[in-house]
């Protein structure tokens, strides 16, 4: 075991403090990690205050996690000391159901273990990347290529592969018509890989406030969905429309979006339910549909394509006593795009 | 013009009484049908209640007609007097759009012409199959296999392609686990198609009431909706769910019984929106979707593989002054598969 500094919420709705934690010893299939960087995802504030339902307390958050190897156990073959690597949503899980075997472990049909506010197949709480070290087995490890500096990369491990996985499923690409809903910490990540894909990206947020920002990173198009204007000039335009928004959307218009055969993917996940007309759907045989994250092969592949089109995030390097803040800047959209905890700081 | 019999109901709500209505001068490309059979469907009672939005009255319901052609116009080069025919729920689209031009008329983008209670491009009111005639562009007609006896026909024209067009799209066949929601005039129509696919079909009715039929027609396995167990014993069972239900559903339960990467298609149209957590999408990675109807060569295509396979529609042949409490039956779901109008009867 060893104690490690660390930002904790001690309960639900409570501001994040300094403290410390236990981490497992090295295993043998084990690496720690010394935790250079972690981003502050929408979801660690969904769950530090209860959001999606009852929590973990303390809570450690933190699932976008970029950091250098230190120690490594006997039966680690893929990694060694020095190694730059990153840790994303999950750090585990069962290994045999079909979605595992398939490589799709985020769809583990027993459950994936979570980074944090999840319990380990030892019983134990984890614990995110809000931390000097973590430990994590080797298969739930990726490596970060050296075309890619570390803070920029670490919120590749969640809003990076949250995004690559759904355009790279539903076939993003040249010819496609891709819209990017939300031009925040995933929304900006969708633009930059969507155009890296070679499809026609148009960026639809709540006002032209980013529109500068949404051109630099590559998309063609930049509507207000503040403005009716916008729902009536781009009825059946697109391919796929990726959601990154976690606030209740009307999802009807934004179906009305979709050529036939059109999908809207859901990333971003609201609290509340959503209403729906299912005429939304079947006219036009249009698809709702959601995803989440990517399996650990993918995630690596995402990683690998960054590194070749030099796609990092856009960031904000803040100091550990900057989290409550930039939560607070969070929720207000008041970030571009993405918080990264500088982890020397804590 | 031609006076024709016919059924109509005279305002919205109203109980439908016989009337006569003009149907056009067979045109160049028209073929005059002698109507003898049509098909009540549910859509026939939403729209003649005003269910699903306003209507035109006097509305004489009927997309699911089969007859024979007893006059051509000069330019008709697929049909000749005495051919076997069927009308299903288009009567002309506009014949340009991408997905006209795909054979997808059903989604035209310029909004394809319902059969009833639609308007013509001629600027009138279009006119279903409760009536002794039809009058309709050699276009939008299809031909009845020899195989099919008109009667158990009629249904497939709304029913039988209605299933059929997304059991095809969403890939039913050997290997895969399909879900037939409710045991109606669509459901049974999928079950009997999705079997004959080569699915393992399943079948999920409120109540065990029907579960004979339901075996005899070819599902595989049979569960009460109203049954708890049901959602704990088939969760993450099934690749494909064809929801024929036009009652509001808890879509959650059910988006729970698919696989990850699974597909709950609705074909059954709620008159009230319905209430959907994204989170039902976004673990697995599922899809919610809407079909309708079909193209005209798809409909053609399913005539054939009915008629290849032996299928009908189960019915209960009525005469034209049942219809309205055929109606009520429908609500009641009392009917064993689909009430079909022997039109010699107006």
């Amino acid at each position: 075991m060893t104690t490690v500094a660390a930002y904790a919420a001690p309960a639900a709705k409570a501001p994040l403090e300094r403290t410390t934690i236990e981490r497992r010893a090295v295993g043998e299939h084990d690496v720690l990690i010394d935790i250079k960087f972690a981003g502050i995802c929408h979801s660690d504030i969904h769950q530090a205050r209860e959001g999606w339902g009852e929590a973990i307390f303390p809570m450690v958050p933190g699932h976008e996690i970029a950091g250098v190897v230190s120690e490594v156990g006997a039966g680690v073959t893929e990694y060694t000391v020095g190694d730059r690597v990153g840790v994303g949503c999950m750090v585990d899980s069962c290994r045999e159901c079909a979605n595992c075997r398939a490589g799709q472990e985020q769809y583990c049909t027993n459950g994936a273990v979570m980074t944090y506010n999840g319990i380990g197949r030892d019983g134990e709480p984890t614990h995110g990347g809000y931390a000097q070290k973590i430990v994590v087995d080797e298969n739930y490890v990726v490596r970060i290529p050296d075309g890619l500096a570390l803070d920029e990369a670490a919120p590749l491990l969640c809003a990076g592969i949250t995004t690559y996985s759904p355009l790279r499923h539903w076939n993003a690409g040249p010819g496609k018509k891709v819209a990017v809903l939300g031009m925040g910490g995933l929304g900006h990540m969708a633009v930059k890989i969507a155009h890296a894909l070679g499809a026609e990206v148009t960026v639809l947020s709540q006002s032209l406030r980013k529109k500068d920002d949404g051109l630099r990173l590559g998309a063609d198009h930049y509507h207000a969905t503040s403005d009716p204007v916008t729902f009536e000039q781009l009825a059946g335009t697109f391919d796929l429309i990726v959601s990154t928004v976690s606030a209740p959307l009307d999802l009807g218009a934004y179906l009305g979006l979709l050529k036939t055969d059109g999908a809207l993917v859901n990333v971003g996940a609201p609290e509340e339910p959503v209403s729906l007309n299912l005429f939304s759907v079947i006219v036009g045989r249009k698809t709702l549909a959601g995803s989440s994250i990517g399996g650990i092969r993918e995630t690596q592949e995402m990683l690998d394509f960054c590194a070749e089109h030099g796609i990092g995030a856009e960031i904000e390097l803040i100091a550990a006593t900057e989290i409550n803040d930039a939560y607070e800047r969070v929720l207000g959209s008041d970030v571009r795009y993405r918080f990264v905890i500088d982890t020397a700081t804590i």
